[in-house]
């Protein structure tokens, strides 16, 4: 098999490090550069010392120059970068025949309005929106394979919207009970030497941030919204706790009057059977982030409280895994025509 | 001053443990017995080494014997006991003329009969409740004065009630809409030789656990209820967190229909003007639980959500501080004169 | 390629679940049983949630029965039980002619009267010791082929025995001088229910403990003593520090007179050129464990101290990769005459 | 009583966190000034919420200008500083008529030119050196009662002299032999925005660095010489664990021939008996950080090794308590005449 040629561009943050461990061990995968504006000149092993032996490692960073890594011969690229910048290398690389995975919001959103409304700043690329994918393979599969331009989802959305979807899709809930609370790894806060994310600020503590409107909101509402038919307004509340990597996130909202509770397990059956990497924990099942650390699992449980009629949802992903890295492999798995599994099958 | 004879009874758990600490440090106490049926015949300072040179921490564990614990003068014990088991050794206390402060659920709730159903067995001692004072000093302060038996409130509840009561009281929020999730400290969990408690069961890790009928939920619904003057009903879902100790509890609510969100700041400063152990952080306060632990502090914080009309509150406090042991503490002062703070300037 | 019938025998442990991981995820490997006394019964997703949707996972745990593992046309058995136990079954699956890799201490020390002083107890199957082969595959490769029962190395003694074997070999350093101090991380003290074990009792908490003695020592003097050619009698003291994985070993030793400083260097290099799971750092590299966790690898920096005229050699480990399952994966490779990194390049 | 009026000039860092949490708790104390040339002009509760209701705690941070803290009326000086910074401003509190105590290494060392070796720059004030006190209490007691100005010991060497003194000046040990292993946790690396102090880069690691010539020898072997009456020099190797607080070291020496182990005990004993912030575990005794972390006690244990005749001292205490800032307000209450544990007494 002809191994992918494939560029990491923007390595050195977490996300980037997660799409390093898992494309270096990927058999369809041939990584051919590495990014970095802070590392450019310094050996892939150096900087992540966890990888200096493995096979494919013997990269040097380099910098985010279009034609330097289209000289690579890459035929797909990963971007790790910040919003507002990923834009304009994804124009480049796409104008240069690559197909791109950007992990950065800059192509989730179809409204360029809601953009600036979230984001600050005007959308660096509008024209680039309507052939990008938002990047959830359990729902858009299809149109995933035959794009060029992924926009891979954030972490907190994934773990909403997995559960959320099926139950909206389904008329199951009352879309505007819906509350979801979730409680992120500090990998989450990016790989920068601020005094907020130091060790002796994160260990022993939990704390709520990002209210009332987080970033991720703007994409959530999205694709709630595209699922319910209608627009849908949701609260979202994240959390920081000290743990390295993983989301929990509890979602919930009312049945809707005349439905079943059961209807909310076989609502998930339906969407998920056969999806390789939703695992379904059933009524009772509390999800545990230690499960899925390091995978692209997402483990999804529910529970009815006849006394509130309400439906509890608990998922757990890594957020650098499924919630980052992991989904855009499987993205990338799809846009190939690989196997959706390979390379993602480590426990 | 003379100070007040003092017992532990059951002072070999997380909850025991920092009563000893409170207590041995407490200005106005005299630790006379400390009890524990497995640590019975052990030196203080052997269970807890940490304890083994501070003045006052001489004492033997004893066998929790009501003839025994009253031989020795005290005048108030202090119960850190398995619900079921401390209304018995409750009423040979009261018997014996000892004020008792009972961190057990025995006496919280008003009516055996949801006792019942929470706890899933008859109430030991149904007499007993009429008497009993659910003690939380911020809002019942006159009533802890006077009593003898204080039912001292569970970790969650407080981090719940705190923030909520005076909102319920002013009706300014729909209570059918109240969500709260909570991430506690593995302390909460108790010192038990359990292998889900286990560090490497717990660290790395994140779960909701206890859904949809925590047995925290009782004293929660009754509490609201008398503010609200009518039944309330509410989602609460607890988490476990890699943290020793720390209960971070985000709670949102509809804010009513014609009340300005300024009102929600404005009941709070009112509610607790003057209150030691309420720290308010004001509109946008994001309380953390790094900020509270080995404190009897309770932070809170608020946000209001325009676009979802939704009140987010946001408090944090130590599970086994001001969610139990400090508490316990607090009431102890008032029913006994002294000062509300005295023993509890720790920072 | 005929993937070899494999079995793990008590897989419920931290080292049993790091095999599971291991050969779930090998090339070569078929799993084929499970055993486990007090999980009998239930399936593999189930105790080990992480594993659920792992292709060859659905296993069900079945007692330690050398006619029902045998039954399942297992060539090869991983035991990972307590010493004392591991004799016994060991010897029964030799008869009926499995190859086996021991994880335990059982046929660890070639003279039975070293296990008897450090174990307590006498050898359960001293006649099995000679064919039985110290599992070091950086050292003993070509035995380790040969071989159908191997005696996986301890934990520690992997991190102190690859650092200091070369130096003695090559007489550099002073024997008498040797000191190692190791960092281990809380699965080292395994699965079981145990008060000292619980999150709150090991997180924010750093101890030394088994000194002087650990039973470590004896593998440890055993296999520096073959390498010195003389009676080797070292210090070694282990302590616990909270983490879930993971050994930082620093060991000091006086380099000889008429040594020079660099010979160090080069006796590391020399013995672990072209090893694909030594990582050498070289002078000053400090080993991190956080480098190593999930891998097979061992990494190892050295410094040297004039004023002290001390070589001070570095180490880092998985204390349940390398030092455990990684590590008699490593061997079974070499028995079953596949690649030695087969199953082994996750990062 | 008169409180003395005291300022901590530099508490923005975790050393001048933890004088603030002791000196805003010290009966004898009124906080006058705290000062920090980042944080000034901000409230005291601002910059650490975790003090924002306690008494005294209503300060803003100043610049740190010499005569504006003189204009406070403060008599004493708490100095937590980089050193070669603190050596001006203690010169400048000096001539003002301060007593001034020194956290950073600037007055340690007696010999000027140890300090240029360690520190690589020229003593910056190497003319009160005589003057200055090394302030270990339990060495040096009268002359601390009698000084001006304090060296305040480093973290590390106070958990390795007040095992090692008395064993030197018992001629108990070979001063040849003595090799320090420590672990530390992440609030002795300071508190700044540095990429290698990250949360992520911390949890789950444990690393060795600073080998081989950390600059805390250089006090460390000027106190172990002076006890030993002859030149000491000794191995010392730091590690990094991921806790907030606590020093873990585990020192080894040979006892000298003809030297029965007994006198171990014996000197500790001696050398300690009535010291209240040295606990001794005794033989066989394993120093656990929890229970020294938030106090001012050292916790000391020893084991001997008859196989090697090596002593095994291990020991225990709070680097930002024992290790600095408890240890300060220990030598402050001796210098001002109160009782020694005064502020001290928290458990």
């Amino acid at each position: 098999m002809n191994r992918i040629k494939t560029a990491i561009v923007g390595a050195s943050g977490y996300s980037g490090m997660e799409l390093l461990r898992l494309l270096l061990g990927h058999p369809g995968v041939e990584l051919v550069a590495v990014t970095s504006r802070q590392e450019a000149g310094r050996a892939l092993g150096e900087v992540f010392p966890r990888f200096c032996k493995a096979p494919g490692a013997e990269l040097t960073f380099i910098e985010p120059d279009p034609d330097a890594i289209a000289a690579t011969g890459a035929q797909a690229a990963f971007l790790a970068l910040p919003h507002g910048v990923a834009a304009e290398i994804a124009r480049a690389l796409l104008e240069r025949g690559l197909k791109v995975l950007d992990l950065s919001a800059d192509f989730r959103l179809g409204d360029p309005a809601v953009y600036e409304e979230f984001y600050g700043h005007p959308h660096p690329a509008p024209d680039l929106l309507e052939g990008a994918v938002y990047g959830l393979p359990e729902v858009r599969a299809e149109e995933i394979k035959a794009a060029n331009l992924i926009a891979s989802p954030g972490c907190y959305p994934t773990s909403i919207l997995l559960p959320l979807l099926p139950l909206l899709r389904g008329k199951l809930i009352d879309a505007e009970t819906i509350v979801a609370n979730s409680m992120s790894g500090v990998s989450g806060a990016g790989r920068k030497p601020d005094l907020s994310l130091l060790f002796c600020e994160c260990n022993e503590s939990a704390r709520a941030y990002g209210v009332p409107k987080h970033r991720h909101l703007s994409e959530i509402e999205q694709e709630l919204s595209i699922a319910a038919g209608e627009k849908v307004v949701v609260s979202f509340i994240p959390h920081l706790i000290p743990v390295n990597a993983g989301i929990a996130t509890t979602t919930t909202a009312k049945l809707l009057d005349g439905i079943a509770p059961e209807a909310i397990g076989e609502a998930l059956e339906e969407a998920y059977a056969g999806k390789p990497f939703v695992r379904l924990l059933g009524k009772g099942g509390c999800a545990d982030t230690k499960n899925v650390t390091r995978t692209n699992f997402i483990d999804i449980g529910w529970q009815y409280d006849p006394r509130t009629r309400r439906v509890i949802l608990m998922s757990a992903e890594d957020n650098i895994g499924k919630g980052a890295g992991g989904q855009a492999v499987q993205s990338f798995n799809l846009m190939f025509g690989l196997s959706e599994t390979d390379g993602l099958q480590n426990f």
